[in-house]
């Protein structure tokens, strides 16, 4: 695998979970873990169910497309319980995806929310995103892609933090254009 | 000069020029040429003049500022002809500014152009901003910093072009967040 190769990381603005509307999601092009080459963005709705469509156009319409060759989301949901399809977001774009997550996610919790929400249906794409590997310390889900080359783009792009480089930049990114400064870590 | 020194480079989104409204201006926070630490952002009026002062509004207020140890513009004027006072931003952020201009300005043009709009007054802080000097292939503007340690932060922070490394990403994202996807070279 390339040292340069583009990889492209998605993450979600802050938003109020209490408001409906629609959310800002960023996505930063980087040449392997150290340089910006472009950034797109998108908007989605606070726990809407269109975040897999939007992400797809927000994708192939970008002149990028030809050179990614990785996406990375930051988490499998964008604006609360938009849940992205991660199956079809690989068929559709034919680019293999990683979902980094930061810690185990307590699955047993996310489906009983789902439930009292009479969202249970959302929990299928989430079983539908396979297993849970830990690669160093975070945990990620992959489509399209294997166990070995995703740990291997983890490597390359990993370069600041425990985060891929676009997920910790989409990060900064989004909240510093939100709320006009960016804070914390990704 | 430390090869890590933090460098604010702020640039404008693109905007319609004929219609009234604020345009996005974003700030990106830079570790010598390779490290983005954190984004700003802030709205200014189209061709208005209040550039100046929400300029100074988003860096004092943000917990970067202790590090910032100098402020990069791509160019003097954000949103058209919302013209910054660079004496007077220097003087309020207690930080050096230099405005990085890609070509020679054509000062007769834009006298000319600010006469016909009757803000003629805008004119003399064009003047205010000093002597343009030449530096490789781009121009510079200073003010609280020396020639000599104006080159010394443009030799740090370009990177990967002829534009500091943090006026190329502020363009990248500014432009990548208003038309969903940036274009060309900052």
């Amino acid at each position: 695998m390339k040292k340069e190769i583009r990889i492209l990381g998605i993450d979600d603005a802050p938003f109020n979970k209490f408001k409906k509307g629609n959310v800002l999601v960023v996505g930063t092009i980087f040449r392997g873990g150290s340089w910006l080459d472009g950034v797109l963005s998108t908007k989605v709705k606070v726990d809407g169910s269109n975040s897999t469509k939007k992400l797809i156009e927000m994708i192939n319409k970008c002149k990028f497309k030809p050179q990614i060759q990785c996406i990375i989301l930051d988490g499998i949901a964008f604006g609360g319980f938009n849940i992205v399809d991660v199956e079809e977001l690989n068929k559709k774009t034919k680019i293999p995806v990683i979902i980094v997550i930061r810690r185990m996610p307590d699955f047993k919790k996310i489906k009983s929310t789902l439930k009292k929400l009479r969202k249970e249906r959302k929990y299928r794409l989430i079983e539908k995103a396979g297993e849970v590997h830990k690669v160093s310390k975070i945990y990620i889900q992959i489509n399209g892609i294997s166990l070995e080359d995703a740990k291997k783009v983890l490597k390359i792009s990993c370069t600041r933090s425990l985060l891929p480089e676009p997920i910790r930049v989409s990060h900064i990114i989004a909240a510093g254009i939100v709320t006009g400064e960016s804070k914390g870590k990704a």
